[in-house]
């Protein structure tokens, strides 16, 4: 990701690593009964959006109170209720509770640092997976939490964000199947865009690692490409694994009559487990590219190393033996005839010169010039 | 592959390497109902034909238009379709809408960087698979889908390819079996030149790995030899990939009654299953050749360092005592009595040579020499 | 974790590593009927604490002997049996012979070297699992033995610790489900705390990696830091290795009916298993973390051996040259025409100069300086 | 394997190498009803040989013509019918139609890149497996294919062979159960002496492997011991992939009802299994041996380089201040007090003495002599 | 193991190996009916020990002749028949066949190089394990084989060891429940002493790796240490790869009624299950701590690469440019106004001592001093 602006103050990188260091730990004991929202963003106001919609009609309520929601009765119409910010935590375990929800649910949706999970209940069915946005040249991470019934779906987000903004033009303006079809219909495409996202997020990788010239150029590469490139698997790695859960969620509705979700819509989910066949291949095949980055590291490590030793060892081995030579007929000694003939210096430069030229030639003859 | 050719243009890999990671990630949100081809290739002029055969006779048209295509009926006669050329998306769905070939499998067609599926519907089955031509020293990727019933094989092909011209000239000429079997056999033929193509690229690939000399030669390997090792580690990868669900395909045949596929005909998938085996051990062993070949590559490197520090070290150590030795004699002192010896200087030459020899012994003793 | 502090005496880490090594294999033939305490510590006096407890009242008996247990008979009242100290078998397996405890399992309780396991008999199970406790900058483990059946609860523990303190607060004050509900629960929320513990050692491994900067600074780093990455990765596999099984035990309950668990508890050992999962993927992390760290030393390394050798080469390449044109003026030929000039020494000088400047451009065009 | 003889020309190596490389690619497309021979051995004779026995007598036809053999009819006696060399595809062809054995398995026969596989039909079983038979330093692989039934077995070898030399002898003499037990017996025996011959072959690696000695000796390994070790792994694997089969094969006698085996000549079978395994551990260990190999080449490679810089830095640390000292007294200022000294000769020659003293005692303590 | 006495003459080392070696190899064709002992020791004499228990008595029989054992008749008493000395053939098979052994299981026992396993029969079962016993600071491996049905036990070892002289003692004092219960737990308590020998060949192992110091001390570490670190890898794979087939014996008596093992004695093989698992995580913790030695050894050997480059570089950096500016002033230019002034001499060493000095601390700078 960051491989593309490494004029990214490092502060900040470290400031996002602890981040989610501390997400994934932050666990504490609390009193029973009580809940504990575990996210650590500056605390998003609680903003609740509901739809009530069938084939005819479709009424959008912005900015309910907690207090306004009442048990989603069974009847023609369906419910879509969507709420961003969960760090208040009583308000939302009181939404939860009117519409039946188990109070280890509750925390759940609170507890942001989950591994992605599906849970089946009676009344409704809990599904929570985590989305990343681009944000720049960063990625964003946050979990989407849903809860689903029969003629209702409730969604959980960390925070306001534009994930569903084209499903609800879909709904207002009755595009597509979202207002025929059961909520179910409307989890497949919720769950389509968040994985669109991840193949927006991959493809900075991609260009991040493709940014990366280790061959060209004649310096040698700094150990803080290598350090980027061990960064990007981690991060790759984490995208991972949370899409793991989601293709397993999309197997189990394939393989058995999962309540709530309609038989004839058992199709879309199959693409939907497709998709997380694409970015789990895309997320290999991304690994594989860095893992050769990282020998190629070393090898043109080495292979500069080695251009540094050649320029010692070539000037080395020219200088030394004639420096040798000069420091012969630098000696004092009475008696040294050569010193006396008439063209002993030219001589001695002959020497120089021959010398010279055979060195040159004999590392020509190696390849090392 | 392109080890071989060293001399291409670097530009040009990259414009490959580029063309391949678009194509994975190229996705886009589209209106439902929408459909969108995701190739990257210029579009190809659509191209249909079709083949009306059966034991006596074998009808064929050329270069139909969309609109001269009916439902395939029931009866005696059986039917190959072959599309070529997938950009206009309008006119594919609407021959495809016209078999009644539901609007996912239709997006699954034209979305060229599917992983290779197979699906049963209650009229047809769809399969999309990979196919590789060698083109000069370059491999071409393309998806071909089928779409077959109980009398018909519709084929989608990216663009004109050679493929099948051996089967064209079969069920025109009727050679072996294909007019008197069904569609279920002509699949089969064709699955088979599919992965004969295979073996082909493959063995590119060995030649790559066998032109490849690191330990003959004396100058280092540069480590864009390195670069192409890695990158042949991925496409072998690439094909293993695509070759895995091939071999899930037939192995689905062998074990249950697969709709549209004559008991009689399961021994030949068999076939495709063994052939699929043959191609995913060439693909380890190329793998393992090539892994093979980096750890060389790493030593070779080492190895030729060792050389140029084992030259300078021999010029250096020889040469070095030498030269103090001529300073010592260059040293101005009044009194030194060395220097008014008769054979001082001969002296000295002696133990130049004493020394200079005594190092030759050495290194010739340690193997340097 | 001691990556933190390095000013700790090696002595200390060493005696650490042998007393875990010799806990593992310190195993010997007893005689049969004979039980064997095989931990090192240093003799924990036994202490023995029983709580009764009904939704009601609760009844909290500290030091009792071994002598004052009675078997637990079914009724009303639940008990909580915590003995820590087992250096003392006689009195430990008399404790557990009075409840019908096999002497197979004594010998497991007494066995802390044992692997984290699951028995179930006809009146009780047995379950025995690691905890871990951060102390300072190390950790300690030890190991937790449970009996439970309908009514009654029996914990061992190596020594006196504060993993159950909020537990016993909860009891006595009556917070929470504790006195409600059975054994079982009680079970739970002892697990839930011990599982939270090993995130708080996680986060101290954690803080560990990060304190570690090898790109930073000029030095090279010692192979003392490659030791600790090591050690690190030692450890957190250990704590992998004991996490595991408790994360089966957690998949028992959760697929099939457990004796002396009750249904509707289920959910709860739902969320061990979640804790687990969590926590192995936090494992996976920081051994992730680990190995890129132990790559980057590696880089570093090689990194700095470069700037040592650029050093050499330039200040070498530089200066060998001059010396060697020093040398020529310093040799002493009766016809030197040169060192008659009048502008010689200056031309020399000049010859220097000039040399000087070219190889730094030289090294600064190849990025060398 | 050719560790052992380094003399052998490269040439010849590759040569083999290519060998290999090309059967397993050499797939060619072929007429419909055509059979392919894909060997690449100069044409064997066809060599047919026919055993007809029973307990009471043995009769042996050698050199038969494919015109001369009859499908085997039921009865009491039973047949081995032995095949040498098999290019010739349409006698061979021929005499497996007579048979009644399929066209695919015909093509399996003659095409020698198969993989291992064991298949069943309903009048006859079909097994092809490959054989090694060390010749000389190298190895030659063949493969050998079954077809056996009630009271039939056919072999088809690429070339004569001496594999089953002990078993005709046992045949002609009446030695051992082998004329008294059906064909099931005879193959497994035959399947005996074929992996008996792969622990000659293994021993052969294994005195390669132990002939290598990297850590005794001065001079630096060369990177072709590298490329030695790891062509001895590819080897060691390619013995490793085409065992694995036979294994299989083994378990499914074990596990089921094979038709044509016996009931008890399954603990035969059950041998066989025994046979494959230990010759997969002895495999795995050679793998082993040789990556060890690998890592120690690379430490000894850096061990040499080592050494090399050592000598070099104990020559230069001594000499090169003692020539600056030299140096100095070389210089030619009017006022130097040191050069009228009368002693300032010997004290020089006594600086000399101590700092090379002081410089070998230095190395001594750094254990660098 | 022997990391721990280098001392050891090679020559043995590599003896042992070559034994282990051919051990594994050693298969011959026999003739059918001929049985081969595949050990490579010196013949043991064959030696006979029977006892005859029950409850109330225990008679011992030392040195029987093969001709003196009948065929173990069912009834109160048990049998074990304990054998040392594999070497003579055929009194073992004259032995076996009195018990009805089949002749396959009869090859098993004499070939020690045979995989651990266990079948079952009729009217007995057969175990064959592996056995090491720590001897010095060598282990030696033997093979053990065990016979057992429902009243008798018969052990084979390859020679006279003292694994089960605890047992015996047992038996004639009637400590524990050795007499009361039937051979199977007799099989236990033998499996547990085997086991238990492994424990204390893993601790030397242990001790010689805690034993190698590869960070303290200052000179590079001998490429001799890197071999023994692989070598122990290769024989704690081995002790890996024969508890295995124990633990797969332990699970099969747990899951299923194994015939002759009471089902009240299943918890103890549940015991020995356990014990397995203990030594593989041992065997594993010490593969993770080899391989880490194998990588702090790399580091270690490139860090004193480091220190003598840095040691050449010091030096020559500070003293190649002082030679020089002493060669300017050897130089013999008529006109060389420095050479005149009354200061010269003296300025030339305040440049020659402030160039040192300022190189002195570049280098402390650097940390490289």
């Amino acid at each position: 990701m960051s491989i593309l602006n490494r004029q990214n103050k490092p502060a900040d990188m470290k400031a996002r690593k602890n981040l989610r260091n501390i997400r994934l730990l932050n666990r504490k004991k609390t009193d029973p009964g009580q809940f504990l929202f575990t996210g650590t963003r500056p605390a998003e106001k609680l903003c609740i959006q509901l739809f009530r919609y069938d084939e005819t009609e479709c009424r959008e309520e912005k900015d309910l109170k907690p207090g306004d929601i009442e048990k989603f009765t069974e009847g023609r119409q369906k419910f879509w209720l969507n709420i961003y910010g969960l760090s208040d935590t009583e308000a939302i375990a009181d939404i939860c509770r009117k519409q039946g929800i188990h109070s280890l649910v509750i925390q759940d949706i609170l507890d942001v640092n989950q591994r992605p999970k599906f849970q089946e209940f009676e009344e409704y069915s809990f599904l929570t997976i985590k989305s990343t946005v681009p944000k720049g040249n960063e990625q964003e991470t946050e979990q989407i939490s849903f809860v689903f019934g029969s003629n209702f779906l409730i969604s959980f987000q960390e925070r306001v964000a534009d994930h569903f903004e084209h499903l609800r033009h879909r709904l207002r303006e009755n595009k597509g199947f979202l207002r025929e079809r059961g909520p179910d219909y409307l989890l497949y495409t919720m769950l389509e865009a968040i994985l669109d996202n991840y193949f927006k997020t991959l493809q900075q990788f991609y260009r991040a690692v493709e940014s990366i010239d280790l061959v060209g150029g004649d310096s040698e590469p700094s150990p803080a490409v290598l350090e980027q490139i061990e960064k990007n698997k981690k991060e790759v790695h984490f995208i991972r694994k949370v899409i793991i859960p989601v293709k397993e969620f999309a197997l189990a509705v394939e393989r058995e009559d999962t309540p709530f979700i309609e038989k004839g819509h058992v199709k879309y989910f199959f693409e939907i487990k497709d998709l997380c066949l694409t970015l789990l291949d895309t997320c290999d095949s991304l690994l594989a590219s860095l893992e050769s980055l990282a020998n190629l590291f070393f090898s043109v490590q080495s292979h500069r190393m080695n251009q540094v030793m050649k320029t010692l060892t070539i000037v080395a081995t020219i200088f030394i033996p004639l420096t040798f030579i000069a420091g012969i007929y630098g000696m004092n000694f009475t008696y040294m005839p050569e010193l006396d003939w008439k063209y002993g210096y030219a001589a001695v430069w002959a020497v120089f010169v021959l010398i010279f030229a055979g060195m040159i030639a004999y590392f020509r003859k190696k390849k090392w010039l």
